[in-house]
């Protein structure tokens, strides 16, 4: 597991670390001006029709925003930020080199002060709400909205009897949920990653769209889906936020450098992370999961349960399906590590309930993609002892939302079945 | 009805005009220092732990943002810009007059650039996504989130006939409705104002919250609330935004000055918002209520049928039931004007149907909480008529959410029973 730990410091590119202790500059970079096509187009995340910002047809993003006073604005995205040039009205126009396929987050530069782009919608991520970019995709027909009958995505909030306060989550409830009143579904508990919350998977994650489309399909089976905070975490008597603990800024100094998995200096994630973890998966079996099987249809067995996540949250799932080794028949880590033939050898009651246990990385997080440490070689691994393991690479994208929405494609074809 | 044209016109003292032609710049003044109590807390509108924005005792707002490079920094909020001062590591502090109670939308100005607040959630309205604040009202327990039994507030897609395309709205449903399976409902249709969408209700309104707590204390009978967006409503062949229409840009000019209903030159609303006044009933009678009807444990029949709406919403709900006088047996309008005995004496049809019309105003609204204009004086004079009219002023309030909070609180406590 220790593999993913740098892939989880680098989560963001922005000039955002609320969580890492000094903020941390992204060089300053001339904007795109040289073999631009031309064919800008509006985001599909912008506000209502806002113009800016525009993606082309490379895959290029241009932002513009008026700031007449102002003597430096920079578009900041994948961890650039791109100098944009003043007209003589006042308006400040940008462009960056192209992006991969899916969602970003970015935000503006606006002498020194970074802000959201009031062209945009906002997303939480970065450990901020803030601007996010979907740039077209090849494949996006499966999480584009379509005249299918529709789920819903439905808000919850409840009691948690661990933190001792009220707290916030999201169900999905596949279209049938409302006319077959008899039936019951399984449940998936779906978790995000690291600066992200429980809005992420159904915001960015489109995860509503996706599994409408599959079950109109024919492609998954209906079931239910719930996401909650894995951060917000708390209890009575932890130590405060900036006391130690999960999320505490870690000792002053740089950030490592590098893409994800290709070395550098590794913070002692484990020994701070795992107070965190703890509590949320208190949370999970003492709360989340009573709550969900109480207030709706819900065949509530281990056959019918699965669990998975992203980056931190598949972290969190390893940890959690391990602890918990007869909760739950389907395991999902997207960009969140492996397990290994090690720790499972000898997990009678883990490889006796579990029926899928799936693992997924992008084409461009090398060390889980490819080679010794890579996610097909922990799945062929750990066929060999037995398990239904799975591995998926999603092509040409990083530890990014489109890897994740192109995992929850693939992971739900695979449960309840 | 026209006494409130402009009102809506006023919606909003941000430095935000998309709607109406060339932006309007509010007056740069300077930060309050004189008299401030230093008790300053981070507002509950804040992102996670971010300590700025704060508020006082005295209601007075204080922002801060880092900008190094920026010359001008200011505090856009309720019509001035409190202009901030620079610290020696670059960081912005500035503080504003006092605020009324509840909620308002607000922005920085970074040298000519109006953007959010990065410490702040973004709500939309003032036809963007952006800053919001909840300044502590005295009576804000009754939309304090509390450990009483949940409802949820359900993300809805459908398809309409109308617009041909996916539509996007909001379902609250009661705690009781996944319990009581055999159980049906009533429904109220709740419309936003001028400059917002179907997402003001749940977030700044705090619908759900106010509802929960409403049925726990038994003081309102439960029901369910549908949400939609009235103004993104055009249809195939009408005409593009700014080729006039509902939402087209006015003729060329500075905005109308003066407080709410205080004189001033008056737009031509009714000749350019009928189109889309229109557009919303079409969307309403032929594909909203139907699909809440056929998707949810609904009582399909007009006296278990509520409509209601602020601002342009409560002209809508104006309009839509006059329109549709059999449809709905409760009507009410929040900062949208009155209904007069003239248009009611020989409406046999809704005089029969209605079983309450309720009209409110904010305190500061003045045209519509005092005098011959007021709220009250036309629901006395439609008591003498046979109306079952109520009325209700909000305490120190102008055409904010504060008042509609509170008028939601009242109108839920009249209807169904």
């Amino acid at each position: 597991m220790k593999k993913i730990f740098l892939s989880l410091m680098t989560f963001s590119s922005l000039t955002v670390s609320a969580q890492f202790g000094a903020p941390r500059e992204n060089p300053v970079v001339p904007s795109v001006v040289k073999d631009v096509v031309e064919d800008f187009k509006p985001a599909t995340t912008n506000q209502g029709d806002k113009q800016y910002p525009m993606v082309n047809s490379q895959r290029m993003v241009r932002a513009q925003i008026s700031a007449p006073k102002a003597t430096f604005v920079g578009l900041d995205i994948d961890g650039k930020i791109y100098e944009m040039t003043k007209d003589d009205k006042g308006v400040w126009t940008g462009t960056s080199a192209p992006q991969d396929e899916g969602f970003h987050y970015y935000q503006l530069n606006i002498d020194g002060a970074s802000v959201p782009d009031p062209g945009s919608k906002y997303f939480y991520g970065a450990s901020r709400w803030g601007s996010g970019i979907d740039v077209p995709a090849a494949d996006q027909d499966f999480y584009t909205l379509k005249n299918v009958p529709q789920g819903s995505v439905n808000e919850v909030y409840y009691w948690s009897s661990v933190t001792e306060k009220m707290r916030h989550g999201y169900i999905y409830l596949p279209a049938e949920y409302y006319k077959n009143p008899d039936k019951k579904y399984p449940v998936l508990y779906l978790q995000h990653g690291m600066g992200e919350n429980e809005t992420g998977w159904s915001a960015q994650g489109k995860t509503g769209i996706i599994m409408d489309n599959l079950i109109a399909e024919g492609k998954a089976v209906p079931f239910i889906i719930y996401m909650d905070n894995g951060l917000d975490v708390r209890r009575p008597g932890d130590p405060a936020p900036g006391q130690g603990g999960f999320g505490a800024p870690r000792p002053q100094g740089p950030r490592p450098q590098g893409a994800p998995g290709q070395g550098g200096p590794r913070p002692n994630f484990r020994r701070s992370g795992f107070g965190g973890f703890n509590a949320f998966q208190d949370i999970l079996i003492k709360d989340i999961i009573p709550m969900v099987e109480k207030n709706y249809r819900v065949i509530a067995d281990t056959e019918h349960r699965a669990m998975a996540g992203l980056s931190m949250g598949g972290m969190q799932t390893h940890a959690i399906t391990l602890a918990n080794p007869t909760t739950f028949a389907y395991v999902g880590m997207f960009s969140g590590g492996t397990f290994n033939t090690d720790e499972l050898k000898d997990a009678a009651d883990f490889k006796k309930t579990n029926k899928v246990l799936f693992m997924s990385a992008g084409g461009k997080e090398t060390r889980m993609a490819e080679g010794e440490n890579s996610v097909g070689k922990a799945a062929s691994d750990l066929k060999a002892i037995g398990i239904n393991a799975h591995s998926y690479v999603s092509p040409g994208t990083a530890h990014e939302w489109q890897t994740w929405r192109r995992s929850l494609y693939q992971f739900a074809q695979l449960i309840f079945k």
